[in-house]
């Protein structure tokens, strides 16, 4: 186990080696009780996280500050709707100028595709990525892989099913490069209109991670460990009729499950895509797996504020 | 007095028995320093209180931020506008459970009756009823009480006078019935058609409370010791016109109480049910119980997270 | 130098004396490294800044929390939007009462000129003007004093010209004044649509402050050693027309910078009034401004809630 955490910025899951996903597992860990309030901490004590989020985040901002806090440090930002505020007409390099000034770590969502990044080149403080657009949103992979590190002890060797929209899902993508690293397998279940992307698939091949595509979860539902189910994205569709086709298509209720050796889990919020039936059952991961967002984002914020200092 | 708060949740005035009250104003009392910042406390440091805010309130939602952060603790949650982006669909009980995550504590107010009832059933965490629609909004009741224990060092005996929407306002529901419980009597004054509800009087009848119906605050005004009034409220009438008839007919200023023997109290905000020709008298005691909203409240989160852990 | 600080509230920068500046500036210093968190301070530990932000301001705002939370105190309020919804019909008179309920210092942004001081009349609590209006905003001018007098270590004698529209430019009003205070000369550099107030003018008269008047910035651009620049609002001008013409008149470049011996200041955000070739250059400061926020605003909490306790 390496001790030191090497990345100054969080902007992409491909930034990781593997070590420093171990890394972060493993702080996470021993960040749980504290994440609990079963133990206590101030290590980010007088700490500032600057929060900017663009787009409206409530899971992924209500966990980022929770995590602080737990820590003993504290934020300051925007939201959302008073976004635009914001700005006035500033830049979104001069926004983060004043973020940048005022924090000790920054935090952004951007509806565009390296927002992050362009960021980090020009702020000397830490940058975490909470989702740019179809881009990266690497902290929800980290708490995927603890949420199922959590669980089996490992993640080498397992089958793992992502269901539902591959195309459009900023998180599946992600997620299936990590989960290859890992040396996990992969089934790729959708529709046909909904299939992961051809330059994912192709990343994955480069790197010999073992795949495989179906639109008929019934297949692959006796093999799998993980049903890692994805919420089919009204707003991704240009077309109403299209998504009224597959909402419901791939439902994950008790019975598929009943009797299966798996876990399910879901990136939240759901809508429909698993049936209410499986929320009292062993089969549910996906509250616990929210609940993981705090240790883990917990083991990114104290790492990477501490590289700084 | 009874050493420990035996409530696991804050969702109805009707789930405290009376030792459970006296509890709760004897703790404020004691918090009232830390309240005033002649005294620090931290005992809440690391605790989050989850703030689920789907209706706007400032007053609520400043003075329970207040109560966590004077003990150490801290906030997380959303407010008002923001709430519709919060659930994209996702259901209360799936919201409830993210916030479960993150929490020590949650707070709720809803415009739905039975919505906190109904959260408290789902999450393990404590649950505080910051008022669900027409239902309960117990922590208001708790300050009132408060508010004249601390002016009269009593409640038993007094003359209590609730002034004003008697109706639809909920604040006057819950306090009439607790009013009860410490043997208070109660003049209800209001316009007839803002009586208060059978339903109300049928309770306290049944727990052999003494009560008076009056549509005439001269009537009383002499031998009342609390004139608890409240703000008729417009969005509550389906008619702009009946709205009009009533405003301004209970309206309480200088003249009416100068000379009597007793306060004025009001949940605020206030339109014009008060004159500020009150503001600068001893009868005034409507801002002092707005600050007595800090003690209490601190008094609730203290005892119920501390029971959590 | 002084021991104490003096002032009960923060309305105005013409309620200060010199040695009350060179107080907060002196005691900036003093702060500069717990606002990089390079050191760590708990000094307003369990101590709530009430903001009351009627209008939207995120830097204002954010370097305010920042500087309480980096003293480990903390904030509740509300901001912009949200605001409507704290009033339901309630005077600022008693909106204020219930924030004085809550804090131990209040911290107001209103469009209308004088509001704060109409609040710091009837709380009991510090208030600080966060901007009133056409009026005052005196924390801004403090910090732009502070980054003066941290690159020269001196204001006496300096020739600073401000530039932009100063005639709606609340900044530079009371920037003008307080540079009169240190005995610094002052170049004012507008069209003539945008002149610096005649009543500004007659006061600084008065107090015999040397200046010069201009419309063309070359005039003076070898004499000075800062140039500070303000955004020429298009929410001030009564017609489109009229903001057209002047945008950009008074565009700053390097070209225009280069060689000089001068830094140049804003006080953000700026839209096009300075162009990014300045950024990466030894003339820009202000950035380096927009943090100087941060200890110029941590010296005014410290003390104004000091003096109260």
């Amino acid at each position: 186990m390496i001790k030191i955490f090497n990345l100054n910025d969080v902007i992409s899951i491909k930034d990781f080696q593997k070590k420093d996903i171990e890394f972060i597992l493993n702080e996470a860990e021993n960040l749980e009780k504290i994440a609990k309030s079963q133990e206590f901490s101030d290590e980010l004590a007088g700490k500032i996280l600057g929060m900017m989020f663009f787009e409206p985040s409530t899971r992924t901002r209500l966990s980022f500050e929770t995590s602080m806090k737990k820590l003993g440090g504290n934020c300051v930002g925007f939201a959302g709707s008073s976004a635009s505020s914001v700005s006035k007409g500033e830049s979104l390099a001069d926004t983060s100028k004043m973020f940048e000034a005022y924090s000790d770590a920054l935090i952004i969502r951007h509806s565009l595709e390296g927002a992050a990044k362009f960021i980090s080149d020009i702020v000397d403080v830490p940058v975490i990525n909470a989702g740019d657009g179809a881009g990266q949103h690497p902290t929800q992979t980290l708490l995927d892989l603890y949420t199922i590190k959590r669980q089996f002890d490992k993640i080498k060797g397992l089958n793992v099913a992502l269901v539902g929209d591959l195309k459009y899902g900023r998180t599946v993508h992600s997620l299936a490069y990590a989960l290859g690293m890992f040396d996990a397998q992969m089934n790729f279940v959708s529709p046909d209109e909904l299939k992961m992307p051809k330059e994912t698939l192709h990343d994955l091949k480069k790197n010999n991670v073992k795949f495989h595509e179906t639109n008929n979860l019934k297949n692959v539902i006796d093999e799998i460990d993980v049903l890692y189910v994805t919420r089919i994205q009204k707003e991704r569709f240009p077309d109403e009729e299209e998504y009224s086709k597959i909402k419901g298509a791939y439902l994950i209720n008790h019975d598929l499950v009943k009797g299966k050796d798996l876990i399910v889990m879901h990136p939240l919020p759901r809508v429909d895509e698993i049936s209410t039936d499986v929320d009292n059952t062993k089969y549910n991961k996906y509250f616990e797996q929210a609940f993981y967002g705090v240790p883990v984002r917990m083991a990114i914020l104290k790492n990477i504020i501490k590289n700084k200092f």
